[in-house]
């Protein structure tokens, strides 16, 4: 258990010197996004964290499952199952499922998340063969109409129950739910049912960026209260790494070091005490 | 019941033109501002609206309740009180309620939210005395640090049940809960609990604005099912008015009655025939 920085914390920096960053701060763990595996070389990445030692806490990630065309539907599925594969070569347990929003013109929330549930459910058995844990990720409302119809934990649990599967569970990133009424008690729902998979931590910064996407802050700099949802993570025996994905022009902006600098000091601050 | 429009979905159009435009469109309804009456004159809006044959089917409003300062929340409550006083003057049952973000620098959102119920029960007795329901409206979760501690349709009812009082109840905006996996149970819950105080419709439109507020938009505009929602809010025996308040720059610029013609026209399409 550590905090991991999630590489699109210093989106513009390449996948050696992101590691570098990493390790040059006294971190072991780092959480990877596809594209730039793909880019690095998905082996090459592999034997690079393997040889600096660093822990892969989550792969970015799997979903976008609304899919309501058989083809699309079926290239959905292949590219889950990839994202699966390439979790199991670079060491993690855990890909992120980022679900997907409306299909173009559709309105109906209700029919898109059956589908979703549908979708997860078919590829549950191949994730349980490869070992890996698939994270549901609910998205901060704001999102729902382009990006994820599941939008609370509890939304995230729910499907996962009706799935059944021990290797479905759910993340939970402060930046997208720390405003929901029924946290507390998700969360402890989310650990009792074993599906408390990732803790990402961030925060909620205002005013929204022009790209609404990119409003996420170190933590400290907005509004959300990382001691009280830590200490709740933590009441559920969650031991696993702890991420911090960070989506913020300016940080971009920062000297990599220095950005995972500024990210372990707050950590420091705001969430190891209440470890 | 019928189509009523909330004033500042022409907000820049003075009062009597604003009536006028509502009453050129065969419209016999108007949602009021309290700021937009405090410059009228309250007595010459009431006489306006009764000289005109209007419903006034909101008064927005009060709220702003997450004061922990003795003097500051002193203030506020006569404040919520005047709203109510107001809305006894302009003939209307219902005093909308925004109940506030965060303090500045406070992050903890639960005691935030316990001061607003605290709050909200201190004033229903004389919310009871003068006739008025105050709706609770949930906002929608990307404004609950700067603007409402309250987010979810079942939050408000929470708050309500606790309170205990038949004038406290709540608002559905589609744009602020559309999004949310709970709100069928939601509506049906604040029906059979007699809590649907007001329905309100707009859509949610991408990409946001600059100003999130003023994302708002016609119906059909953007990505959320009004026959769906309206469908569930008839179900519940909900026969009072169904107001639009539409806060977005291009219909601002729009001459006011040809904008309430448009509302009326979607409203027309997309909610009349499902009640």
């Amino acid at each position: 258990m550590g905090l991991s920085i999630n590489q699109w914390t210093i989106k513009p920096t390449p996948m050696a010197e992101a590691v570098a960053a990493v390790k040059s701060n006294g971190l072991d763990a780092i959480g990877l996004w596809r594209q730039n595996v793909a880019e690095y070389g998905l082996a090459e990445t592999a034997a690079l964290v393997r040889r600096e030692g660093l822990r892969v806490s989550t792969l970015c990630r799997g979903g976008f499952l609304t899919a309501a065309d058989p083809d699309a539907r079926a290239q959905a599925l292949r590219d889950n199952e990839d994202a699966i594969r390439e979790a199991v070569t670079l060491g993690t347990q855990t890909v992120v499922l980022v679900v997907g929003g409306l299909l173009d013109g559709e309105k109906d929330i209700v029919a898109t998340r059956r589908r979703v549930t549908e979708n997860i459910a078919t590829i549950a058995p191949f994730a349980e063969a490869e070992g890996v844990k698939l994270a549901i990720e609910p998205l901060h409302p704001m999102f729902a109409a382009d990006r994820a119809v599941v939008s609370t934990l509890d939304q995230a649990l729910d499907i996962a129950e009706e799935i059944g599967s021990p290797n479905v569970g759910a993340v939970v990133d402060t930046y997208h739910v720390w405003w929901d009424p029924n946290l507390a008690s998700a969360i402890d729902r989310a650990g009792r049912l074993g599906k408390l998979f990732s803790y990402q931590v961030c925060d909620w910064n205002l005013p929204l960026a022009s790209e609404p996407l990119h409003s996420r802050g170190y933590m400290g700099d907005g509004y959300i209260d990382f001691p009280a949802i830590t200490r709740l993570v933590v009441a559920t025996g969650y031991d696993d790494d702890i991420e911090s994905e960070i989506f913020n022009e300016a940080i971009w902006a920062e000297p990599p070091a220095r950005a995972v600098a500024t990210v372990k000091a707050r950590y420091d601050e705001l969430v190891a005490p209440h470890l």
